[in-house]
C-alpha cells in the first residue's frame, strides 16, 4: 500500500428479502450504520464508490454515483464499480486507489442490490451477465449449472463424493446462526444438503447461495485511524469463459490476486488467522481453500472436514460470518460485507490478520484484501 | 494532478450503426488503435478501465473488465465503470486516480456501446435508467422528455426562438462532415433542424444526439511521454432527479466540476482554446457553453452564432469533431472520443489547452479533463 488506509467505519442491513426497502433505503440504511460506527461525520467523506451489478435489470436504476451521494448532505463526487459478484472488492480497491492517490482522504465504499423487485428468473438471467454472453449463455448455462459442471469434474478428478460437499454448506450454516445480519440463521445438516432438491447435477438447492437483498458501507480513510489497516488490495482476471481455461477445478484469478495481496501485506499465508471466502456454490468453498494455498488440490474438504467439528487444527476459520451461503449474497454487498465481517473477528479474538476472498462470475475477475489489527 | 499523466495512445471506431459487430468487435478495434497508435505494446498495458453503460441490457453482458482484459495476451488486472453517458470521463478520472497512486503505469482506458443490436424502445427505456427511476420514470419521462422540458424552461426564462436552437445542430453537423469517425457526415441547415419531425416539444428529430454502436480507446501512461498531458481530472455529481434542483436551465455539476479543473491545470478560462461539450440535445450546449464561462446565462447562442459563421470571435471553438450530434453518441465511448478529438485539435492548430466537458443524465454526473499540448 502506497499509503496506510483505515477502515474508519462500517454498517450494513441485514442479508435476505427486504420486500418494503427500495434499493436507495437498503444503501441509506447501512450508510448510516456505517456513519454512526465511525469517528466521522458525513460531511468528512469527499468520495464515494459504489459497486453494484443488477441496478439496471433489478430496478430500472443505472448511474447509482449519483443517486447514492444524494444520498449525504454535500454530494461527494461517485463513481460506481460494477465486476459482477467482485463488484464489492472492486470497489474497496478503486476506493484504495483514490486514497492513495491523494486525490481523497475517506471515502465511503457501499455494495448494495435489491434482487427480488424483479422474478427469480428474470434475476438468474441477468446473473448470467456475469458469464460470457456469446460463448457460455447460448450453451444454455445458468451459473448453477457452470458450477455443476465444475462440480462434475472436480469430483472426476479427486473422488470427492456427493455426501462429503454437503459438510460446507453445513458449517456455513452453524456459523449464520450466530450472525444477526444473516439470511439464514437455522442449522442444517449434510444430509439434509444431500437431500434437499437437485438444481444442477451434482449441485442441490442447499448446495447454492440464494437471492438476497442488502448493503454494506465501509469508511476507508487515510486521515481518521482506527485499530484496522488495509494491508493489501489486490485484483487479478481470468478468461470470462471456460472454455479458455486450461482447468475448471482451480481458478488463476484467485491465485494471482492472493499471491500479490500476501506480497504487498508483507506476510507470509500461515499469518492469516481468518478467512472470508466467495461460496456463492458449495464447491467454488473447496477450490478456493486450495487456490488460496489452505489446502493441497483436491484437500479443500478436509480443511471443511475440521471445520465442521470444530477443530483446533484447522489451517484457517473460514467464513465465521456464514459466508455467502448462510449469510445471503446480494451481488455487490458481499465483498463490503466480508471486509466488515473480518474486522469482527480480528477484534473479537484479538488476531492480527485476516484475509477477504471475493469473485465474480466463475472467478473471472477475483479481489484479495489483507486486513491487519493493530491490538493484535 | 499528483503525477504527469500522458495520452501515449488513442483510437476509435467510426461511431454509427454496426450491425456486423458485437460489443466485444468494437473494443477489440478501438483498443488495436490505440496501441498501433503509441509507442508502447500491449504488454506495457498494466490496468485496464473499461466505461460502459448498457452491456446488460443491449447486449446481456455485464463484468466487461474480465471480457476486455482477454483481448489482451496477458490479461492485466481490469475495472469497469459506469455513470450512464458521463461513464467515459469517470473511466478516464478512475484510470488518473490508478496512475497517481502508482498502482498502474500505463492504462488503457476504453468507452464502448452497442445500441443497435435491441429496438430503439429497449434502448430508450435502458437509457432512462440515467434518470431516477423513483421520481423521473413513474411521470413517464423519457430523456427528450427531460430535456424538452429544459428547453421549454429556457425559453421562457431567456426568450431563446425555437429557430435560434437550430443553428446548434447545424453548426455540429457542418464540422462531422470533416470528421471520417463521424456518424453524419451532412451538413443540415437550421431550418431543417426547425422542420424536423417533433420528438419532444419543442424539441425536434434534429436536436436530438442519436443511437449509435461505437468504442473509443485511449492509453495513458505516466512511463511513456508524449506531447499531450492530462493537465485536470475532476468530476462532480447534482440530484439524479431535476425536482429537487433549484434551476434546470444550469448544471451545477458542470459548474463544480470545470472549477475544480481550471484550478487544478492552474490557468483561466480563457486560455482554453477546444471544447468538446456534451451536446446530447442542441439545449444542453446552449447551457454548457454557459455553465463552463463562455458565455453568460441566457447568451450561449451568441457563441454558437459566431460558430455557425465561422467567425474568429467565437471565445472558444466548440465541439471541431461534431459533437454528439454529429458523431454519434454510443454512450460511454462519448467521454473517451472527446478526449481523442481535442489532443487532435491542439495538434493541428499547435495551441496549447483543450477542455473536454461529458455529463451523465441530466448532468447528474459531469467529468471536465483539461488536456495540454507541450508543443504549442
Amino acid at each position: 500500500m502506497q499509503r496506510d488506509i483505515f477502515l474508519a467505519g462500517a454498517g450494513q442491513t441485514r442479508f435476505g428479502e427486504h420486500w418494503d426497502k427500495s434499493l436507495r433505503d437498503l444503501m441509506n440504511e447501512a450508510i448510516d450504520a456505517a456513519i454512526t460506527s465511525s469517528p466521522c461525520t458525513a460531511l468528512d467523506i469527499d468520495m464515494i464508490v459504489i459497486g453494484n451489478m443488477l441496478g439496471e435489470i433489478g430496478s430500472d436504476q443505472a448511474h447509482l454515483g449519483s443517486l447514492t451521494s444524494a444520498l449525504l448532505p454535500h454530494r461527494p463526487p461517485a463513481i460506481r464499480v460494477e465486476s459482477a459478484c467482485a463488484s464489492g472488492s472492486l470497489a474497496l480497491h478503486t476506493a484504495c486507489a483514490f486514497l492513495e492517490s491523494g486525490r481523497a482522504k475517506t471515502v465511503l465504499v457501499v455494495g448494495a442490490e435489491k434482487m427480488t423487485d424483479v422474478s427469480a428468473d428474470v434475476i438468474a438471467e441477468a446473473l448470467m451477465g456475469a458469464a460470457d454472453a456469446e460463448e457460455d449463455r447460448p450453451a444454455g448455462l445458468t451459473f448453477p449449472g457452470i458450477f455443476g459442471l465444475i462440480a462434475s469434474r472436480y469430483m472426476y478428478e479427486y473422488g470427492l463424493k456427493r455426501d462429503d460437499l454437503s459438510i460446507v454448506s453445513a458449517v456455513h450454516h452453524a456459523r449464520a446462526k450466530e450472525n444477526p445480519y444473516a439470511q439464514f440463521r437455522s442449522e442444517i445438516s449434510p444430509e439434509a444438503v444431500s437431500r434437499s432438491t437437485l438444481v444442477a447435477d451434482p449441485l442441490r438447492l442447499l448446495d447454492c447461495s440464494p437471492i438476497s437483498d442488502g448493503a454494506a458501507a465501509c469508511i476507508l480513510s487515510t486521515q481518521h485511524q482506527s485499530d484496522i489497516r488495509i494491508a493489501a488490495s489486490q485484483i487479478a482476471v481470468d478468461t470470462l469463459s471456460l472454455v479458455h481455461r486450461p482447468s475448471i477445478t482451480s481458478f488463476s484469478a484467485t491465485k494471482d490476486a492472493a499471491e500479490k495481496a500476501l506480497q504487498e501485506a508483507k506476510i507470509k499465508l500461515s499469518e492469516i488467522r481468518f478467512l472470508e471466502t466467495h461460496d456463492c456454490f458449495s464447491i467454488a468453498a473447496l477450490i478456493n481453500v486450495e487456490d488460496l494455498g489452505f489446502a493441497d488440490p483436491g484437500h479443500g474438504i478436509s480443511v471443511y472436514r475440521r471445520l465442521f467439528e470444530r477443530k483446533n487444527d484447522a489451517p484457517v476459520l473460514v467464513n465465521e460470518s456464514g459466508g455467502l451461503k448462510g449469510c445471503g449474497h446480494p451481488v455487490a454487498a458481499t465483498g463490503i460485507k466480508q471486509i466488515i465481517d473480518i474486522a469482527k473477528v480480528l477484534r473479537r479474538d484479538g488476531e492480527r490478520f485476516g484475509m477477504a476472498h471475493n469473485f465474480g462470475g466463475a472467478a473471472a475477475t477475483c479481489g484479495v484484501h489483507i486486513l491487519e489489527h493493530s491490538h493484535a
